[in-house]
């Protein structure tokens, strides 16, 4: 592929997508190449569109065209509480269960003190400003259930304690349709320290 | 993600491409959302750029951003013999042997009579038009060993043998560094039928 340059350049930017390989970026490039031009420069705008009018929603952080991502906008969501995520890619994942109707508040990150992220770099003063609205009874954490997810959870809820929310945090345990014999042995743990009651 | 009907739009056109399916949509996307404009808008540009700048060859239709393609325009090419393969795509794994000095002819795809290819949709015409060049000595036909490119490298050398030039076909065989054991029964037999004297 050196014969042309504007096809190196075109492979050395889709190599930098994540997940995208040399093999696959020059898959994609020959089916640039071999589309209609129509095609091709639908997939350009829609890059240059969404870096020209999304932006952060000024109340939760999510990704958002109007001043308010749609869900703050909505009346239709529940106003008394709020799940707190790291990122916005995080909120399709819960919006597809269906089992939450509140909104949401994106911290943009979690807590690494290796990678020098403190709360400072998160956005937890939005979040404390948000409380102070009464009628928020509940703020959900759900932060990955990893290290850096958990230390972030641990601190949100030390600080949101003297407000008096209910604070909760997304279970962990058995994957449903996961098999005991397979599960690792921290889930497990987790599932039987939060065993319920029948 | 339904919050943004930029993010929607840009999710849509990313699916199209081959290999990407929803998920890995979603990563570049967020990938595009989270990146510096300057970065994400360069591979919009590489888009835009690819599909004015790059045309076909004149002589061997690949791809190319001048009249000709830099193999067909370089004097350090053998003049003397031609590889022609189904697609453009087939030329960087042959460069990358080194193995190969000559010029490639491009078929624009193979014979097959189920969807409706025939020799018309091919640049079979302008091959043998380069033929009338006395220099040449040998046409390689390194079309895929699939039911397609054989049947399309038997019409080949058919077609090329009143013309008197040397016409080849790439050997099948075990792949290097393979395994006898697991070597397909078809793959195989061909090794044993083109054993090479030691």
């Amino acid at each position: 592929m050196y014969s042309a340059p504007s096809i190196q350049k075109l492979l050395d930017e889709l190599e930098r997508l994540p997940g995208i390989g040399p093999k696959s970026a020059q898959r994609i490039a020959y089916w640039i190449l071999n589309s209609k031009s129509s095609d091709a420069l639908r997939l350009a705008d829609a890059i240059v569109e969404v870096k020209q009018k999304v932006h952060f929603c000024k109340q939760c952080f999510n990704y958002a065209q109007d001043d308010l991502c749609e869900i703050c906008a909505s009346e239709k969501r529940a106003q008394d509480i709020i799940c707190v995520v790291s990122e916005s890619r995080d909120i399709p994942p819960i919006e597809r269960t269906g089992a939450f109707t509140g909104k949401y508040h994106v911290l943009g990150g979690a807590l690494s003190p290796l990678e020098g992220i403190g709360p400072d770099s998160l956005h937890v003063t939005e979040l404390l400003a948000r409380l102070n609205d009464p009628s928020i009874q509940e703020v959900i954490i759900a932060t990955n259930p990893n290290v850096e997810g958990e230390t972030t959870a641990s601190y949100l809820a030390r600080l949101l304690r003297p407000t008096g929310v209910k604070v909760t945090r997304l279970a962990s345990g058995l994957p449903v349709g996961g098999d005991l014999e397979f599960a690792d042995e921290v889930t497990l743990g987790r599932a039987i320290e939060s065993r319920r009651a029948l």
